[in-house]
């Protein structure tokens, strides 16, 4: 009720934008985990045991006191320039021998990232292709820009390449514009899966066809679980000119930092950058110091090899679990690095349905419908290894293998 | 060139959104003024003299190392819940009573909090009315998410409701849909002005009868200089059903820690956190419990009243500067708070053409044409007093006036 008596209708002042906004499903469910008893295998948030406190501190700190013309002060709206430098020495050697600055961006997170590159590739109506399952923060970026979001299958190599030319065709006979593939090509948020690599030559060959852009989301690029998955080509590396890449600190470092940065061909980058000026003129600059001074320190090469063990020893403790507890008939990824198994129940199961009495007993994990554009998916969930102790995950599966049993034998 | 031979004309892959990007013209001009002998009288940043670099140092360390679950983890969009209370608090006695914790969230600086509401609020072809002049970062904005742009006058009160109220008449006339109006009521950036209570309550008038929103920008608030300008009313205490409000901690903490904060109804507020969400996730943790400390630890009370001195000092410096130097019949405001002062000269005169010349005599402003929806406005000058010394200041303000009084004879 307004003050004068009449009544707003808020609706009547919204965009379009804004009526269809949608909410990340993942963190819908953040409130209902508060409780400390449940072991949550629901979020992808990486374990604040190895978070190395004591070094950021003192570089925090340090940063502040010292060097606060570039911590706490407005800077450059492409990131801190010495970060974007240390970014350009750390991918000249990784497969991008021609990156440049102009080609960098750092960004509030890789969500940013992503709102940007959706924002300025995107009009609404255009068609995305993106994997079944996809990451539900980049799904939601592409919702709210008004795409069209066209769900592409998946198998233990990634991408299916016929899908992916049957749905191209397809929209392009309806009359639709199909602008870009949304890939992660790496140890898949939520899958687990990883894309082989004559795919990912494929992929490439196939945008170059259609003239699509490829963004290539690779959060969990540095935490692989073997020397096969340390040494996979960046599609970004195989045809710079079509690729926007897009990585991050939040899983090597602190995901509070909000530090992440994309690469992507200049003219795009370019384009980007006046968004961004825009969207926040600038990320937290205490925060890209930070992460520069951790990158100059050494600090993020010394803290990666100790994390690749760390999160590895949590797979491999969530797989023997899943062995000993999942009903017969299930089925599950063994991701070669990252955060995630995907989950599929032997029958019919609504993973969603499900959630509140795994709650009840003690357990949660993400309804792997979100994941999915095309609604499928209704029997899967995606089971994080990140965050709980070993100790948990065993505790964890176990109550999950038992409500799964139970409600199985139930709906037989 | 394409890796395969093809050219990607680029432009065939960006949206109608990244063709249309307007640049900040204040953050063009900044790789300009990187030498160190030019007096910049030009960007709109807070001085680090008064950066409490300590006290933020010692937070910042502490904080990360003790209090890592809030400075270093993923955490709610909204932003820190301690800081969404503590301004709920900071709220309440300052014409806020009803304010809740549903009514606020905290942005990446206060241009995020301006991005996110254009993007609720504004469909392509919607009109927004501005003040003339307006916040540049305001008008990119406004303009990135299509909004059609319409000036409305200033005089020495502010707005002229008149001309408001015309305005609004001949683009619903035109069959256009009016939406919002966005204002800086206090010591506006970069005129100087500030909005006269009773236009602040004529306004309100305006936007209940057209059913507008209105956007309130108001980050110099605490930064005034008399006990006159401490008691403005805040457009959005006399009707927070129409309000967007959006403060920040830039000028009176630190920008590069990138916290600002909004207060809208709660439908909006809503809209705005899930575009959040899409946008960044959250903003840098760090940043945001730094912030809440510095307001829990009373630094904040401590730090402002200082900072109203010091700039004080610098606008009376700037004022009599200008009165001992300016060309005759020159006019400037002289603002009762916050960073600027605009300057008119006295007949035609192009402040964008004469910049390059003042840049060679060692002194830079912003040409006032930027800030102008309308066109006009290019015998102005944006002159801050925030960044340099009270010496730099007269220095800089005697070489701008050298610079003038050549340009005008030579015209004559």
């Amino acid at each position: 009720m307004n003050i004068d008596g009449t009544k707003i209708d808020y609706d009547d002042v919204l965009s379009e934008v804004a009526r269809g906004l949608k909410q990340n499903a993942i963190r819908k469910l953040t409130p209902l985990l508060a409780r400390p008893e449940i072991i949550s295998l629901a979020p992808g948030a990486p374990s604040p045991d190895v978070f190395p406190k004591e070094e950021l501190a003192d570089m925090a700190s340090s940063l502040i006191r010292d060097r606060w013309f570039s911590a706490l002060q407005y800077g450059p709206t492409r990131g801190n320039s010495a970060l974007v430098h240390a970014l350009v020495d750390y991918l000249q050697p990784r497969g991008f021998p021609s990156v440049s600055p102009a080609n960098i961006l750092v960004t509030t997170g890789s969500q940013q990232g992503l709102d940007l590159a959706t924002r300025v590739l995107l009009d609404r109506g255009d068609v995305v292709l993106v994997e079944l399952p996809s990451y539900i923060g980049g799904i939601v970026a592409l919702h709210n820009c008004g795409a069209r979001l066209v769900g592409v299958r998946q198998d233990d190599d990634g991408i299916v390449i016929e899908d992916l030319r049957e749905k191209i065709d397809h929209h392009r006979r309806l009359g639709q514009r199909v602008k870009c593939i949304y890939t992660i090509p790496n140890f898949q948020n939520p899958s687990g899966v990883t894309l082989a690599s004559d795919r990912r030559h494929q992929i490439i060959e196939v945008a170059r066809e259609h003239n699509l852009i490829v963004i290539e989301d690779d959060p969990y690029r540095d935490i692989y679980f073997s020397e096969d998955a340390a040494s996979l080509t960046p599609l970004a590396a195989i045809d710079p000119t079509r690729v926007i890449y897009i990585n991050s600190f939040s899983k090597i470092l602190a995901p509070g930092l909000r530090v992440a940065w994309l690469v992507a061909p200049e003219p795009i980058a370019a384009k980007i950058e006046i968004a961004k000026e825009g969207a926040d003129l600038s990320s937290s600059q205490l925060d890209m110091a930070i992460v520069n001074e951790a990158m100059r320190s050494g600090l993020v090469d010394r803290h990666v090899p100790g994390l690749r063990r760390f999160y590895r020893e949590k797979r491999d403790v969530m797989i023997r679990a899943l062995e000993q507890n999942a009903p017969a008939g299930s089925a599950w990824t063994t991701p070669a690095g990252g955060f995630f198994v995907l989950y599929r129940a032997p029958e019919a199961l609504d993973a969603a349905a499900l959630l509140p009495v795994a709650i009840e007993a003690g357990v949660a994990y993400v309804p792997g419908d979100a994941f999915f554009v095309d609604g499928s998916g209704n029997n899967t969930m995606r089971l994080a290894f990140c965050r709980e102790t070993p100790e948990k995950i065993i505790e964890g599966i176990k109550r999950l293998g038992q409500v799964l049993r139970r409600d199985l034998e139930y709906s037989r």
